[in-house]
Protein backbone atom coordinates (compact mmCIF):
# COMPACT_ATOMS: atom_id res chain seq x y z
CA UNK A 1 0.00 0.00 0.00
CA UNK A 2 2.25 2.23 1.01
CA UNK A 3 4.34 2.38 -2.09
CA UNK A 4 1.16 3.35 -4.06
CA UNK A 5 1.32 6.88 -2.34
CA UNK A 6 3.84 9.88 -3.79
CA UNK A 7 4.55 13.10 -2.03
CA UNK A 8 4.31 16.16 -4.38
CA UNK A 9 6.10 19.39 -3.52
CA UNK A 10 5.24 22.52 -5.70
CA UNK A 11 7.57 25.08 -6.63
CA UNK A 12 9.86 24.49 -3.37
CA UNK A 13 11.64 27.51 -2.32
CA UNK A 14 13.92 26.23 -0.10
CA UNK A 15 15.92 22.70 -0.96
CA UNK A 16 16.66 22.25 2.27
CA UNK A 17 13.21 21.21 3.23
CA UNK A 18 12.99 19.01 -0.09
CA UNK A 19 15.72 17.26 1.73
CA UNK A 20 13.91 17.42 5.17
CA UNK A 21 10.31 16.27 3.56
CA UNK A 22 12.59 12.85 1.92
CA UNK A 23 13.37 12.52 5.80
CA UNK A 24 10.13 12.58 6.86
CA UNK A 25 8.56 10.57 4.08
CA UNK A 26 11.40 7.87 4.82
CA UNK A 27 10.63 7.94 8.57
CA UNK A 28 7.29 6.95 7.87
CA UNK A 29 7.54 4.05 5.40
CA UNK A 30 7.04 6.67 1.86
CA UNK A 31 9.44 6.81 -1.05
CA UNK A 32 8.20 8.27 -4.16
CA UNK A 33 8.45 11.86 -4.19
CA UNK A 34 7.77 14.30 -7.26
CA UNK A 35 9.22 17.82 -7.27
CA UNK A 36 7.01 20.15 -9.57
CA UNK A 37 9.28 22.77 -11.00
CA UNK A 38 11.79 23.45 -7.61
CA UNK A 39 13.29 27.00 -7.33
CA UNK A 40 16.77 25.42 -6.21
CA UNK A 41 17.21 21.76 -7.17
CA UNK A 42 19.24 19.50 -6.82
CA UNK A 43 21.04 21.49 -4.38
CA UNK A 44 24.17 20.06 -1.94
CA UNK A 45 21.37 21.57 1.14
CA UNK A 46 18.17 19.38 0.47
CA UNK A 47 20.99 15.84 0.58
CA UNK A 48 22.00 17.05 3.63
CA UNK A 49 18.75 17.88 5.63
CA UNK A 50 17.96 14.65 4.00
CA UNK A 51 20.55 12.62 6.11
CA UNK A 52 19.68 9.08 5.75
CA UNK A 53 17.24 9.28 2.73
CA UNK A 54 19.30 10.63 0.29
CA UNK A 55 17.99 8.10 -1.99
CA UNK A 56 14.52 9.80 -1.65
CA UNK A 57 16.05 13.16 -3.00
CA UNK A 58 17.89 11.14 -5.23
CA UNK A 59 15.02 9.05 -7.10
CA UNK A 60 12.89 12.35 -6.93
CA UNK A 61 10.80 12.77 -10.44
CA UNK A 62 10.46 16.45 -11.54
CA UNK A 63 8.11 17.55 -13.57
CA UNK A 64 7.07 20.95 -14.70
CA UNK A 65 3.40 21.18 -13.97
CA UNK A 66 1.33 19.03 -11.16
CA UNK A 67 -0.88 17.99 -13.88
CA UNK A 68 2.15 15.33 -15.27
CA UNK A 69 3.01 14.81 -11.02
CA UNK A 70 -0.62 13.52 -10.10
CA UNK A 71 -1.56 11.82 -14.39
CA UNK A 72 -1.33 8.11 -12.72
CA UNK A 73 -3.10 8.83 -9.60
CA UNK A 74 -6.62 8.29 -8.94
CA UNK A 75 -6.63 9.75 -5.84
CA UNK A 76 -4.87 13.27 -5.27
CA UNK A 77 -5.44 15.14 -1.53
CA UNK A 78 -4.34 18.91 -1.36
CA UNK A 79 -3.09 20.19 1.81
CA UNK A 80 -4.15 23.71 2.66
CA UNK A 81 -5.24 25.62 5.61
CA UNK A 82 -8.63 24.90 7.58
CA UNK A 83 -10.43 27.76 7.04
CA UNK A 84 -9.57 28.11 3.39
CA UNK A 85 -13.40 28.52 1.20
CA UNK A 86 -13.57 26.28 -1.34
CA UNK A 87 -16.07 23.94 -2.03
CA UNK A 88 -14.05 20.29 -1.79
CA UNK A 89 -14.16 17.96 0.85
CA UNK A 90 -12.17 18.56 4.20
CA UNK A 91 -10.71 16.25 5.91
CA UNK A 92 -8.28 16.72 8.98
CA UNK A 93 -4.89 14.99 9.03
CA UNK A 94 -5.92 11.76 11.12
CA UNK A 95 -8.73 11.57 8.54
CA UNK A 96 -6.23 11.81 5.64
CA UNK A 97 -3.92 9.27 7.02
CA UNK A 98 -6.84 6.57 6.98
CA UNK A 99 -8.36 7.42 3.82
CA UNK A 100 -5.39 7.10 1.71
CA UNK A 101 -4.66 3.79 3.25
CA UNK A 102 -7.80 2.44 1.98
CA UNK A 103 -7.27 4.71 -1.56
CA UNK A 104 -3.62 3.24 -1.94
CA UNK A 105 -4.78 -0.64 -2.08
CA UNK A 106 -6.11 0.03 -5.01
CA UNK A 107 -4.85 2.55 -6.64
CA UNK A 108 -1.57 5.41 -7.09
CA UNK A 109 -2.39 8.48 -4.84
CA UNK A 110 -0.85 11.48 -4.42
CA UNK A 111 -0.60 13.88 -1.30
CA UNK A 112 0.26 17.29 -2.70
CA UNK A 113 2.06 20.25 -0.98
CA UNK A 114 2.34 23.93 -1.92
CA UNK A 115 4.93 26.46 -1.80
CA UNK A 116 6.11 27.52 1.81
CA UNK A 117 4.38 30.67 2.22
CA UNK A 118 1.52 30.58 -0.53
CA UNK A 119 0.57 26.93 -0.05
CA UNK A 120 -1.70 25.82 -3.49
CA UNK A 121 -2.88 28.05 -5.88
CA UNK A 122 -6.71 27.78 -6.65
CA UNK A 123 -6.24 26.17 -9.93
CA UNK A 124 -3.85 23.71 -8.35
CA UNK A 125 -6.92 22.87 -5.40
CA UNK A 126 -9.04 22.21 -8.25
CA UNK A 127 -7.48 19.20 -9.40
CA UNK A 128 -7.58 17.38 -5.96
CA UNK A 129 -10.32 15.31 -4.93
CA UNK A 130 -10.68 16.42 -1.29
CA UNK A 131 -8.16 18.67 0.46
CA UNK A 132 -6.40 17.80 4.35
CA UNK A 133 -5.76 20.42 7.06
CA UNK A 134 -3.28 20.08 10.33
CA UNK A 135 -5.07 20.53 13.42
CA UNK A 136 -3.12 23.45 14.97
CA UNK A 137 -3.83 26.40 17.45
CA UNK A 138 -5.25 29.19 16.17
CA UNK A 139 -2.77 31.65 17.27
CA UNK A 140 -0.01 30.73 15.22
CA UNK A 141 -1.78 27.72 12.92
CA UNK A 142 1.03 27.84 9.94
CA UNK A 143 3.44 24.43 10.03
CA UNK A 144 6.95 24.37 8.42
CA UNK A 145 6.19 22.67 5.13
CA UNK A 146 8.92 19.69 6.03
CA UNK A 147 6.64 19.32 9.98
CA UNK A 148 3.45 19.60 7.71
CA UNK A 149 4.67 16.60 5.50
CA UNK A 150 6.26 14.74 8.97
CA UNK A 151 3.09 15.20 10.38
CA UNK A 152 0.51 13.22 7.08
CA UNK A 153 3.40 11.12 6.59
CA UNK A 154 3.03 10.08 10.44
CA UNK A 155 -0.96 9.81 10.62
CA UNK A 156 -0.71 7.91 7.03
CA UNK A 157 2.04 5.16 8.82
CA UNK A 158 0.04 4.75 11.87
CA UNK A 159 -3.05 4.38 10.10
CA UNK A 160 -1.39 1.76 7.65
CA UNK A 161 0.20 -0.05 10.96
CA UNK A 162 -3.09 -0.41 12.25
CA UNK A 163 -4.65 -1.41 8.97
CA UNK A 164 -1.60 -4.53 9.51
CA UNK A 165 -3.27 -5.23 13.19
CA UNK A 166 -6.44 -5.20 11.82
CA UNK A 167 -6.43 -6.55 8.01
CA UNK A 168 -9.79 -6.37 6.11
CA UNK A 169 -10.96 -9.92 5.97
CA UNK A 170 -14.15 -11.22 2.93
CA UNK A 171 -16.37 -9.88 5.50
CA UNK A 172 -15.43 -6.42 6.07
CA UNK A 173 -13.43 -5.20 3.02
CA UNK A 174 -14.40 -1.89 1.99
CA UNK A 175 -16.34 -1.94 -1.32
CA UNK A 176 -13.79 -1.95 -4.07
CA UNK A 177 -14.72 0.83 -6.60
CA UNK A 178 -12.61 1.77 -9.65
CA UNK A 179 -11.76 5.27 -10.20
CA UNK A 180 -10.28 6.94 -13.08
CA UNK A 181 -6.70 8.01 -13.13
CA UNK A 182 -6.23 12.61 -13.48
CA UNK A 183 -5.07 11.39 -17.45
CA UNK A 184 -8.07 9.85 -17.96
CA UNK A 185 -10.70 12.73 -16.29
CA UNK A 186 -8.69 15.29 -18.25
CA UNK A 187 -9.22 13.45 -21.45
CA UNK A 188 -13.25 13.86 -20.20
CA UNK A 189 -12.56 17.10 -19.34
CA UNK A 190 -10.99 17.71 -22.67
CA UNK A 191 -13.88 16.05 -24.61
CA UNK A 192 -16.46 17.90 -22.75
CA UNK A 193 -15.20 21.25 -23.20
CA UNK A 194 -15.22 20.21 -27.23
CA UNK A 195 -18.35 18.72 -27.21
CA UNK A 196 -19.85 21.92 -25.49
CA UNK A 197 -18.40 24.10 -27.93
CA UNK A 198 -19.77 22.36 -30.79
CA UNK A 199 -22.99 22.84 -29.33
CA UNK A 200 -22.72 26.05 -29.15
CA UNK A 201 -22.85 26.33 -25.24
CA UNK A 202 -19.34 27.82 -24.77
CA UNK A 203 -17.99 30.63 -26.58
CA UNK A 204 -14.79 30.23 -27.98
CA UNK A 205 -13.22 33.53 -26.36
CA UNK A 206 -14.26 32.27 -23.16
CA UNK A 207 -14.98 29.01 -22.23
CA UNK A 208 -12.66 29.08 -18.77
CA UNK A 209 -14.60 30.02 -15.97
CA UNK A 210 -17.77 27.73 -17.02
CA UNK A 211 -15.30 24.90 -17.50
CA UNK A 212 -14.09 25.91 -14.22
CA UNK A 213 -17.33 25.72 -12.26
CA UNK A 214 -18.01 22.20 -14.63
CA UNK A 215 -14.33 20.33 -13.36
CA UNK A 216 -14.71 21.87 -10.02
CA UNK A 217 -18.05 19.81 -9.73
CA UNK A 218 -17.07 16.87 -11.56
CA UNK A 219 -13.78 16.28 -9.03
CA UNK A 220 -15.64 16.90 -5.87
CA UNK A 221 -18.23 14.31 -7.35
CA UNK A 222 -15.44 11.97 -8.11
CA UNK A 223 -16.92 9.43 -10.70
CA UNK A 224 -16.19 5.87 -11.14
CA UNK A 225 -14.53 4.61 -13.87
CA UNK A 226 -18.03 3.27 -14.96
CA UNK A 227 -19.87 6.59 -14.23
CA UNK A 228 -17.36 8.26 -16.52
CA UNK A 229 -17.30 6.27 -19.40
CA UNK A 230 -21.74 6.83 -18.87
CA UNK A 231 -20.27 10.74 -19.36
CA UNK A 232 -17.91 9.95 -22.39
CA UNK A 233 -20.98 8.55 -23.73
CA UNK A 234 -23.54 10.98 -23.22
CA UNK A 235 -20.73 13.51 -25.17
CA UNK A 236 -20.59 11.06 -27.92
CA UNK A 237 -24.08 11.00 -28.62
CA UNK A 238 -24.23 14.83 -28.41
CA UNK A 239 -21.39 14.71 -30.89
CA UNK A 240 -22.96 12.88 -33.34
CA UNK A 241 -26.32 15.26 -33.03
CA UNK A 242 -23.82 17.82 -33.95
CA UNK A 243 -22.30 16.27 -36.41
CA UNK A 244 -25.82 15.32 -38.22
CA UNK A 245 -26.64 19.25 -38.03
CA UNK A 246 -23.90 20.69 -39.51
CA UNK A 247 -23.90 18.07 -42.21
CA UNK A 248 -27.66 18.43 -42.93
CA UNK A 249 -26.98 22.40 -43.09
CA UNK B 1 -3.49 22.27 30.92
CA UNK B 2 -1.51 23.08 28.00
CA UNK B 3 0.33 25.97 30.29
CA UNK B 4 1.31 22.83 32.65
CA UNK B 5 3.32 21.45 29.88
CA UNK B 6 7.10 21.93 29.11
CA UNK B 7 9.46 20.70 26.41
CA UNK B 8 12.69 20.11 27.80
CA UNK B 9 15.68 19.66 24.70
CA UNK B 10 19.18 18.97 26.48
CA UNK B 11 22.69 19.76 24.75
CA UNK B 12 20.93 20.38 21.24
CA UNK B 13 23.73 20.36 18.80
CA UNK B 14 22.09 22.42 15.69
CA UNK B 15 20.62 26.06 17.01
CA UNK B 16 18.40 25.82 14.16
CA UNK B 17 17.01 22.81 15.87
CA UNK B 18 15.71 24.78 18.61
CA UNK B 19 14.19 27.18 16.48
CA UNK B 20 12.32 24.76 14.57
CA UNK B 21 11.05 22.97 17.45
CA UNK B 22 10.09 26.19 19.19
CA UNK B 23 7.77 26.93 15.96
CA UNK B 24 6.36 22.77 16.29
CA UNK B 25 5.62 23.43 20.01
CA UNK B 26 3.57 26.83 19.24
CA UNK B 27 1.87 25.27 16.21
CA UNK B 28 0.44 22.88 18.45
CA UNK B 29 -0.33 25.31 21.71
CA UNK B 30 3.15 24.57 23.64
CA UNK B 31 5.12 27.65 25.40
CA UNK B 32 6.95 26.48 27.45
CA UNK B 33 10.72 25.70 26.38
CA UNK B 34 14.07 24.77 28.87
CA UNK B 35 17.29 23.79 27.34
CA UNK B 36 19.81 22.35 29.28
CA UNK B 37 23.27 22.85 28.47
CA UNK B 38 22.61 24.02 24.70
CA UNK B 39 25.71 23.75 22.53
CA UNK B 40 25.29 26.79 20.51
CA UNK B 41 22.86 29.22 22.11
CA UNK B 42 21.92 32.22 21.33
CA UNK B 43 22.05 32.18 17.99
CA UNK B 44 20.50 34.09 14.74
CA UNK B 45 19.99 30.48 13.21
CA UNK B 46 17.52 29.27 16.29
CA UNK B 47 15.55 32.60 15.48
CA UNK B 48 15.42 32.26 11.98
CA UNK B 49 13.93 29.01 11.63
CA UNK B 50 11.69 29.65 14.93
CA UNK B 51 9.43 32.43 11.90
CA UNK B 52 6.53 33.07 14.37
CA UNK B 53 7.60 31.41 17.42
CA UNK B 54 10.62 33.46 18.06
CA UNK B 55 8.74 34.69 21.56
CA UNK B 56 9.23 30.95 22.66
CA UNK B 57 12.99 31.12 22.01
CA UNK B 58 13.28 34.49 23.33
CA UNK B 59 11.54 33.08 26.61
CA UNK B 60 13.80 29.87 26.87
CA UNK B 61 14.98 29.11 29.98
CA UNK B 62 18.59 27.66 30.17
CA UNK B 63 19.62 25.26 32.92
CA UNK B 64 23.23 23.28 33.19
CA UNK B 65 21.65 20.13 34.20
CA UNK B 66 18.24 17.97 33.54
CA UNK B 67 17.13 17.95 37.27
CA UNK B 68 16.88 21.95 37.13
CA UNK B 69 14.94 21.55 34.13
CA UNK B 70 12.11 19.00 36.23
CA UNK B 71 12.69 19.93 39.62
CA UNK B 72 8.78 21.38 39.71
CA UNK B 73 7.71 18.67 37.31
CA UNK B 74 5.71 15.79 38.45
CA UNK B 75 5.50 13.71 35.32
CA UNK B 76 8.64 13.26 33.12
CA UNK B 77 8.52 11.64 30.10
CA UNK B 78 11.54 10.93 28.27
CA UNK B 79 11.97 10.11 24.13
CA UNK B 80 13.94 7.48 22.92
CA UNK B 81 14.13 4.74 20.21
CA UNK B 82 11.49 2.24 20.66
CA UNK B 83 13.76 -1.19 21.16
CA UNK B 84 15.84 0.77 24.03
CA UNK B 85 16.44 -1.80 26.66
CA UNK B 86 15.52 -0.11 29.41
CA UNK B 87 12.82 -0.98 32.68
CA UNK B 88 10.46 2.40 31.91
CA UNK B 89 7.08 1.89 30.90
CA UNK B 90 6.64 2.60 27.20
CA UNK B 91 4.10 4.22 25.36
CA UNK B 92 4.00 4.96 21.30
CA UNK B 93 3.27 8.76 21.06
CA UNK B 94 -0.66 8.72 20.30
CA UNK B 95 -0.60 7.37 23.88
CA UNK B 96 1.38 9.79 25.56
CA UNK B 97 -0.30 13.06 24.02
CA UNK B 98 -3.35 11.32 25.65
CA UNK B 99 -1.18 10.95 29.03
CA UNK B 100 0.26 14.04 29.14
CA UNK B 101 -3.11 15.97 28.67
CA UNK B 102 -4.71 13.68 31.74
CA UNK B 103 -1.38 14.58 33.89
CA UNK B 104 -1.11 18.28 32.80
CA UNK B 105 -4.47 18.76 34.33
CA UNK B 106 -2.60 18.71 38.13
CA UNK B 107 0.43 19.72 37.54
CA UNK B 108 3.49 20.71 35.50
CA UNK B 109 4.80 17.87 33.17
CA UNK B 110 8.19 17.67 31.26
CA UNK B 111 8.74 16.22 27.79
CA UNK B 112 12.58 15.50 27.47
CA UNK B 113 14.36 15.63 23.87
CA UNK B 114 18.41 13.99 23.92
CA UNK B 115 20.84 15.00 21.84
CA UNK B 116 19.96 15.12 17.91
CA UNK B 117 23.19 11.80 17.52
CA UNK B 118 22.64 9.72 20.33
CA UNK B 119 19.27 10.75 22.69
CA UNK B 120 19.18 10.41 25.96
CA UNK B 121 21.69 9.19 27.94
CA UNK B 122 20.94 6.58 30.68
CA UNK B 123 21.02 8.67 33.56
CA UNK B 124 18.90 11.42 32.61
CA UNK B 125 16.03 8.17 31.15
CA UNK B 126 16.36 7.24 34.86
CA UNK B 127 15.01 10.27 36.00
CA UNK B 128 11.72 9.64 33.55
CA UNK B 129 8.45 7.84 34.87
CA UNK B 130 7.62 6.85 31.04
CA UNK B 131 9.18 6.99 28.21
CA UNK B 132 7.95 7.70 24.84
CA UNK B 133 8.75 6.84 20.91
CA UNK B 134 7.59 7.73 17.38
CA UNK B 135 6.07 4.81 15.45
CA UNK B 136 8.26 4.62 12.60
CA UNK B 137 9.06 2.93 9.51
CA UNK B 138 12.26 -0.09 10.64
CA UNK B 139 13.95 0.74 7.12
CA UNK B 140 14.86 4.44 8.45
CA UNK B 141 13.16 5.04 12.27
CA UNK B 142 15.34 8.01 13.12
CA UNK B 143 13.47 11.47 13.15
CA UNK B 144 14.98 14.76 12.57
CA UNK B 145 15.11 16.23 16.37
CA UNK B 146 12.56 18.83 15.08
CA UNK B 147 10.28 16.62 13.31
CA UNK B 148 9.97 14.31 16.68
CA UNK B 149 9.16 17.24 18.37
CA UNK B 150 6.14 18.03 15.75
CA UNK B 151 4.95 14.88 16.18
CA UNK B 152 4.62 14.54 20.15
CA UNK B 153 3.23 18.08 19.99
CA UNK B 154 0.93 17.31 17.48
CA UNK B 155 -0.31 14.13 19.09
CA UNK B 156 -0.27 16.38 22.30
CA UNK B 157 -2.81 18.92 20.86
CA UNK B 158 -5.40 16.07 19.00
CA UNK B 159 -5.15 14.76 22.72
CA UNK B 160 -6.44 18.12 24.26
CA UNK B 161 -8.63 18.82 21.40
CA UNK B 162 -10.58 15.72 22.17
CA UNK B 163 -10.61 16.22 25.29
CA UNK B 164 -12.05 19.79 25.20
CA UNK B 165 -14.90 18.26 22.84
CA UNK B 166 -15.47 15.41 26.02
CA UNK B 167 -14.55 17.26 28.64
CA UNK B 168 -14.49 15.11 32.40
CA UNK B 169 -17.56 15.16 33.87
CA UNK B 170 -17.90 14.78 37.58
CA UNK B 171 -18.79 11.22 36.76
CA UNK B 172 -16.01 9.96 34.74
CA UNK B 173 -12.96 12.36 35.80
CA UNK B 174 -9.82 10.53 36.60
CA UNK B 175 -9.24 9.43 40.22
CA UNK B 176 -6.89 12.67 41.27
CA UNK B 177 -3.75 11.85 42.58
CA UNK B 178 -1.23 14.11 44.12
CA UNK B 179 2.15 12.83 42.72
CA UNK B 180 5.38 14.38 44.25
CA UNK B 181 7.45 16.66 42.16
CA UNK B 182 10.93 15.98 41.02
CA UNK B 183 12.76 18.21 43.37
CA UNK B 184 11.04 16.12 46.36
CA UNK B 185 11.77 13.07 44.76
CA UNK B 186 15.85 14.35 45.02
CA UNK B 187 15.24 14.99 48.15
CA UNK B 188 13.83 11.68 49.22
CA UNK B 189 17.17 10.25 46.78
CA UNK B 190 19.36 12.16 49.34
CA UNK B 191 17.48 10.72 52.37
CA UNK B 192 17.52 7.48 51.22
CA UNK B 193 20.95 7.41 50.69
CA UNK B 194 22.21 9.08 53.99
CA UNK B 195 20.25 6.22 56.04
CA UNK B 196 21.75 3.22 54.24
CA UNK B 197 25.12 4.85 54.07
CA UNK B 198 24.11 5.53 58.25
CA UNK B 199 23.37 1.81 58.38
CA UNK B 200 26.14 1.16 57.05
CA UNK B 201 24.40 -0.92 53.30
CA UNK B 202 26.16 1.39 51.47
CA UNK B 203 29.90 1.32 51.51
CA UNK B 204 30.79 5.04 51.01
CA UNK B 205 33.35 4.50 48.15
CA UNK B 206 30.58 2.60 45.59
CA UNK B 207 27.01 3.95 46.70
CA UNK B 208 26.72 4.46 43.25
CA UNK B 209 25.30 1.22 41.32
CA UNK B 210 22.73 0.02 44.43
CA UNK B 211 21.38 3.77 44.54
CA UNK B 212 20.73 3.76 40.86
CA UNK B 213 18.70 0.53 40.95
CA UNK B 214 16.88 2.24 43.67
CA UNK B 215 16.14 5.08 41.83
CA UNK B 216 15.09 3.08 38.55
CA UNK B 217 12.83 1.08 40.86
CA UNK B 218 11.06 4.33 42.53
CA UNK B 219 10.76 6.23 39.09
CA UNK B 220 9.02 2.88 37.79
CA UNK B 221 6.58 2.51 40.76
CA UNK B 222 5.95 6.63 40.94
CA UNK B 223 5.33 6.79 44.64
CA UNK B 224 2.21 8.99 45.26
CA UNK B 225 2.69 11.87 47.62
CA UNK B 226 1.05 10.25 50.95
CA UNK B 227 2.80 7.19 50.28
CA UNK B 228 6.20 9.42 49.92
CA UNK B 229 5.53 10.60 53.11
CA UNK B 230 5.42 7.12 54.61
CA UNK B 231 8.63 6.10 53.10
CA UNK B 232 10.31 9.21 54.11
CA UNK B 233 8.55 8.42 57.86
CA UNK B 234 10.34 4.99 57.50
CA UNK B 235 13.86 6.98 56.63
CA UNK B 236 13.35 8.82 59.67
CA UNK B 237 12.50 6.07 62.07
CA UNK B 238 15.89 4.15 61.00
CA UNK B 239 17.50 7.19 61.11
CA UNK B 240 16.28 7.28 65.25
CA UNK B 241 17.51 3.86 65.47
CA UNK B 242 20.97 4.33 64.45
CA UNK B 243 21.51 7.47 66.06
CA UNK B 244 20.33 5.22 69.22
CA UNK B 245 22.94 2.76 68.41
CA UNK B 246 25.62 5.52 67.94
CA UNK B 247 25.03 6.89 71.12
CA UNK B 248 25.01 3.91 72.65
CA UNK B 249 28.24 2.57 71.60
Amino acid sequence: MLSNIRVVLINTFHPGNIGSAARAMKNMGIRSLYLVDPQDFPNEQALTMAAGAKDIVEQAIITSTLSEAIADCSFVIGTSARDRTHSLPQMNARECGERIITESQSHPVALVFGRETMGLHNDELQQCNAHTYITAHPDYPVLNLAAAVQTICYEIYMAHQLHAEQPYTLGNSPKEKAYPNTQQMEYFYQHLETTLRNIGFLIKQHPGNTMLKLKRLFNRARPERQELSILRGVLSAIDKLSAQIKKDN
